[in-house]
């Protein structure tokens, strides 16, 4: 952490950041006698600790953070790449890795359609939601605990494991029951109420990004994950909420080096809620491929045109067979298999 | 909500819209022959449905809403201001409304005295985070229980209504025991589950705008208290995210008449979170007042060079005198009283 | 400028670091031994100084800028703020000003009209623009030199100062000509040969902000023109581009109080770019002025309805008017008058 | 055009809202007798009007755009893809096409010596920038006429064509005679003087979004090149502001597929710019290769450590052959040749 004092600060306001910098422990770096005094602090856990801190101190004109603020979902914290392994399948490995189904659950018929479709166009685990979130009250809200019975009967007949979302912290234990992977959608990413709780049952985990939240924050909230020993944890890049609207919202598939650089979490895209339209969502799990990601989670409906959540953004059964094939020799390119 | 048809979109196109616009009970008012057909669907309740519904239909070019999605919270429902009576106190009056105090609840000593200081200075409400959602797993995260029974115990002994965070559906109880008002953070607007348990509370809420939601999404928010029966809602801009990195959100001053001509709910500023600098929060908190907002939600803290949380942005005892000094002119100049 | 070392930097790669540093005539201070190696560079013109010289050296993990890359705009630089004075007007003295008539000159009539109705109304600086730089090239352009020969009889003839906008480099002189103060607009607020054309001059300039630049960028660009020696700059903030969509642009009123910090330039304030609707242009004009702002730059027009660009967002006459009328006591609250 | 009345709007209000728009040669299609009244407006050019000819009548509540504001540029009006033809090379044809080379020319060597690595390793435009606007005054700006000689000298040695940037009305014809493509740069995409310039030189020309600029605004900046005749227009995305600082830019990747489904120009990508580090550069070309782009603009430096511009997102030689290697599989996959 870099404290720059204020042009005339005194050598008493220097020396209260000095004595606050040891009293948490610190190393103090000093330099007097320049245009502006600056005082570098080390230490290994100044990542951790506020900025304001030292920043109401009298005399302080600025604090810069050097260290990033997470901790255990960083690569400097452990170096090789963590997979999470989910009835057989691997993620986070050599092997591309694409979770499909619809959005949201809405009958057995429907469910059992998707389950067959995705699985016999090579997806390895099924998605599907059962608690839905809905930016309106009057809107369809999830099937709820009929959606999550019917996920666990899928499941059974169809042999692939599922990821859903759960939305309460009190609902962690009831959801596991029916799912694999445990989903925190992009609005809960900083529900830290939620996080702790599933950290707490070690579940695995895909953790959405939050479509405002910066790459740091978002290895910060998985380090709520980390802290309660769930080392399960899968990230999910789904768009980022930027100025464009000819998209619903604007892949970060720049998010995908910077997370691979920096961390040793496998990272997974959804494109399918970034594009808002299926003609756009080739393109973009093209994309995501080529930039090395670890797998996809896509939207897929057996007939878009009758989907209760977001049907424009699905696609049908022929799109999903199609990308499946297109997807193949692109993962070859970069030395993976589908 | 108007349906653009694609060129060269055949009749039977068309027609499939139109058959799937009257299933819905909406009226139709249909254009051919012209370059492009375009269909206008029509109804009380067009805000209300998906988008989706009509955009995945074959020969749909685009689908563009006419109706706003909220509806409870929209003055075209109720046309004359809501006002939130608490404790003696109205929001929404013509009285300008002060809420003041510590981001955190500390200690004690720290809460009485933050509560004489913005008492004397004319806050009539007083805040304090017993619950702290933060952004680190490793920052102190409040006082939790222990800094309800503070806040119940401090409003007992000074007299002042209180507002407090509340961030778990399964708490609201508990916090409402405490407290006059809860208070939904920015992380939370979106937490539909957390919502609704307000919502049935029937108890007065300050709702924070998500800090990256569109002043439509914040009043669609509202609507899931308004349709458990909670009238008693308030709306506070906090500062959104952008860009700019010299202050620590964006305040977004143009809600304030945007809100004040779509909906009738009171809507308060808090200047604090988006100056992020108690040299800032002054001009914002006047540009509050001379924009039209209801109230204020200020931080301020005995001695911010010690506050366990966001001290940096937090007000000391003589910068919030002078603040309400400064106030006074501008909200008489606006025709209000503090 | 704080450079960051990678974990196992080698000792090459940081005397590296330092050779460059003192090739370039900087102090370095050194801290080895602990994790990581941090160099703090020294010395007055850092801020001038591209980070990429030292970020692209073997061993570097991050360079970090404390020092602002502005410098002549800075109140660092020049304590006392600068007034700009046209006319016998004087912009950022203790007189808000206010700037006020029709986005584009339509006709003589037109501009007559619109400078009598702001001139009674208490205006005391003529707007109206005679290059109008459009998003589509099927719109209307402006009336060009024909509207600057409008400008200048009009101003003759009424005796209010003019302000208008110049977008060619080649045409700064003949703009002059016509003109008392030249503005630069928003999407030119980075072509730095336009700015260094105008610095030239040395004529008054009012620099509109850039609709997504920061105010650092904002206050470097200033400093093209103040490099010239050009001192008669006028900052104008006009709304940024975010994501809410229901002002045409977010008005970031935060700038005031950090530009007032920051810098020792005047600072006026668009609300009618930035509202994008004349419903909410008062909110933000008050704003600006309780905020500190030095002045505002307002679209009037006699007849709205009438208007070739930008109608929606104009004031008419008796908008205008009552509006002046609700600044004043405004004005006075923060201790100015109008 | 659809514009949407407000309840209770009088039968004088909507004929005043017809009367408007058919003396504009506008159809009209009026639906009276609802709760709202709804005036949808029918006609080939709606997309060139201001919605604020109609925003500002009184009754009016909202004025909703359906029609595009581009039409040049769009792929209704030309149904098959455009290509520019350069010196041999076709762009937007099936072959990829990769210009790479130096940000800024910094003398005779070093552009000799970027030729020659980026022709070995397959690229076949060579780009270098003699005018280099810079966001400081105090910043290197390029070597200006010497940097053309350079390019025109070297370009006759090595036998690529040359792309590269011209910042200024007055200097198109100047420029274009070293170069074979004009770039307009991201802070000038909004400079109609320079494009309606560039438009009339017939010459080809790459034109850079606008970092803050939506694809829509883009398009219609393409539309002044195109209106002028200017038929060799080369689309290029460079990553747009948002929120997140990991990397300098965010790589609107969607951008891709939504200019392929709305526009029939090419359209390349500048990965370096987005990525602002050379290690992030090879991901996001990779991905732009797979989202269907139909080429690249690469900084490639002989020695990135020495560069005086944007040396940190330059590759070296090793990692631009690497990287040429790396995209020729993925070329392959998506059905094209590098």
């Amino acid at each position: 952490m870099i404290i720059e004092m204020k042009t005339g600060a005194s050598r008493a306001e220097v020396d209260s950041v000095v004595q606050k910098a040891k009293s948490l422990g610190l190393g103090v770096q000093l330099n007097l006698g320049t245009d502006k005094t600056v005082v570098a602090l080390l230490g290994g856990h100044t990542g951790q600790l506020a900025t304001d801190l030292f920043a109401v101190l009298p005399g302080v004109e600025s604090v810069t953070r050097i260290m990033k603020p997470y901790k255990l979902s960083s690569r400097e914290v452990k170096k090789q790449n963590t997979t999470v392994n989910v009835g057989g399948v691997e993620i986070g490995g050599n092997k591309f890795v694409v979770m499909a189904g619809p959005c949201a659950v809405e009958s057995e018929t429907q469910l059992m359609e998707a389950a067959r479709i995705v699985k016999a166009a090579g997806a390895t685990i099924l998605r599907g939601g059962a608690f839905k979130p809905r930016t309106s009250p009057f809107s369809f809200q999830g099937l709820e605990e009929v959606g999550l019975a019917l996920l666990a009967r899928v499941r059974e007949e169809i042999g692939l494991p599922v990821v859903t979302e759960v939305v309460d912290s009190h609902e962690v234990a009831i959801v596991a029951k029916s799912a694999d992977i445990l989903q925190v959608g992009s609005r809960n990413m900083q529900n830290y109420t939620l996080l702790t709780s599933i950290g707490k049952s070690k579940w695995p985990v895909v953790l959405k990004r939050g479509f405002s939240c910066t790459v740091t924050e978002w290895l910060t909230a998985a380090d709520y994950l980390l802290a309660e020993g769930n080392n399960n944890v899968i990230l999910c890049e789904r768009g980022i909420r930027t100025f464009e609207d000819t998209t619903r919202f604007s892949l970060d598939i720049g998010a995908i080096p910077v997370i691979k650089k920096a961390s040793h979490l496998p990272v997974i895209v959804d494109p399918s809620h970034a594009a808002g339209h299926h003609d756009l969502v080739p393109a973009l799990a093209k994309a995501a491929v080529a930039a090395g990601a670890d797998g996809l989670l896509i939207e897929v409906h057996p007939n878009p045109a009758e989907a209760l959540v977001d049907g424009l953004q699905s696609l049908n059964p022929v799109e999903f067979a199609r990308l499946m094939e297109e997807l193949r020799p692109i993962a070859r390119a970069v030395g993976r298999t589908i």
